[in-house]
């Protein structure tokens, strides 16, 4: 089975440049490894243009849904290699598949970006995550630090603030880099305090987390807070393992795109979304960008018959 | 009053720049002359990502009230000037007012392309239209003509065959470069006959319209086509009379950006949307594009304070 179109991926990038491929009819097969961490992590969204407050994982779900109302094929699987052969065909593999086609979109998207210190990868799933949403509800009453002082830092502390006893918010610089409005919400809540220019150094614990470790970046003072659950939200990485030869990447291992048609350095592959060097990271220009992407396969494919 | 964001324009670029600018907590003034020609002369949409399907009008409503839950100002009000002053301070005149702001987004859009026949002036709004979602319910069991096989054309022939007796789609060139799926549902309508390599040479009548002339380009045989409607769907032109002095054009009259951060010419002035040189003009892509504005004027703002 040749296919036209195989887009790599299962966030907004991905599912919009599957519904604009099919809208252009063409055989489509999407393989998505797991659905987009990005999004199913973000909380309440209030940015996405056309709705005034929604689920991030509900949005996911209706684009879903809008695309299977056409006819695409989507696989489960995790590819990690992708080639180019004779005559222009693309083959992405997964473990034990292969799966071939005339061009090729890579939305793969992000991975959470790890700390670094003592202590985190022990104590992952034992009061360390990556995912406020799916992990929040466990920290009921009590004492939790974010360490992230960015919109997604913000908004796992506000969603930890329903819930636990106290919320710190760690911020390696000297400023909140989140929206002004989602800090205001957190000061109404009276249980979140603020700390900048934290350096965190060690997470303490027995068989679960006890505390973590931090540096004032201007004193040098150590400081040790007692927590049960720690949220790390330092951004992320982009997940192109998979593609390393295909692709030209930027110092921060982003797929390096022409802006205006999400062109790759080899013909007939493209990139969309937050896997590429796009400024922003944003739902909305995402599912832009793969739209972007879709058109510009179309007009690649109708070319090169 | 001096804002720190005045955004020009009604459509999704510019609500969405609005959204953006009032999450950060920015003094935001919406200058819209008309709400967004192209979004709601658009029909049914069915491929903004979120909704399976719903109407230009209802989305661009819903994004209004998004909007309107920040604190920002909307006036209505065609910009007949901008301006920039000593201090980066931008000045936007209307016919009887002067707005200044500390920096400035243009997401003013487009308007519908004129054929530049004969007749076709004489005609408007007694036959001649550019926006079938307004007038097709006029033209219950007449014969009409669509000029333009886009997506456009396809959409408004389309909204046609529920009304018409018969609906004729003209294209100038080739083929029809509209979606696949939208020409095959015209086929299944019964009423629609397709005309290529038709260039359109008069539009006659008294009061009415009661005739369409075109010319075959292969052949040069001319034709005449009894119609009382005559809709122009060939396409539109960007919407920046009023800032020709700060910013760079393309050769389609289209405002050049930098396409990673949105940046113009002039320092503090950003552009979003079909107003711009994007490559494809697109709902979702230009609320995506007014996402990027919108954080790139905030960065700029801070950076400027």
């Amino acid at each position: 089975m040749l296919y036209d179109l195989i887009i790599i991926g299962g966030g907004p990038a991905a599912l919009t440049a599957g519904i604009y491929g099919a809208r252009k009819k063409l055989k489509i097969l999407i393989l998505a490894d797991k659905p987009s961490w990005q999004v199913s992590s973000a909380s309440l969204l209030e940015n996405y243009p056309g709705f005034k407050s929604i689920a991030g994982s509900e949005l996911l779900k209706i684009m879903r849904e809008q695309l299977e109302s056409y006819e695409v094929e989507m696989k489960d699987g995790a590819v990690i290699k992708i080639d180019k052969k004779d005559k222009g065909i693309f083959i992405a593999k997964t473990k034990d598949k292969e799966y071939s086609a005339r061009a090729m979109i890579i939305a793969s998207g992000r991975l959470p970006k790890k700390l670094g210190v003592v202590g985190e990868d022990e104590f992952i799933g034992r009061g360390v995550s990556y995912c406020a949403t799916c992990d929040a509800p466990l920290f009921s009453g009590k004492n939790v630090a974010v360490i992230g002082g960015g919109n997604a830092g913000l908004e796992a502390a506000l969603e930890l603030a329903s819930y636990a006893k106290k919320v710190y918010i760690l911020e390696i610089g000297e400023r909140f880099s989140g929206d002004e409005i989602s800090q205001e919400r957190l000061k109404k809540t009276g249980k979140v305090e603020f700390i900048l220019n934290a350096r965190t150094r060690e997470i303490k614990g027995e068989k679960f987390v006890k505390a973590l470790v931090y540096e004032d970046r201007k004193t040098g003072e150590i400081f040790n807070l007692e927590v049960e659950g720690i949220f790390v939200e330092i951004g992320s990485l982009p997940s192109i393992g998979f593609a390393k030869d295909l692709v030209e990447v930027n110092e921060f291992g982003e797929i390096v795109i022409n802006p205006f048609g999400n062109e790759t350095k080899t013909l007939g592959l493209f990139a969309a979304g937050d896997v590429t060097n796009v400024l922003y990271k944003q739902i909305i220009i995402a599912a832009g960008e793969g739209a972007k992407a879709a058109l510009s396969a179309h007009k690649y494919l109708i070319k090169s018959a």
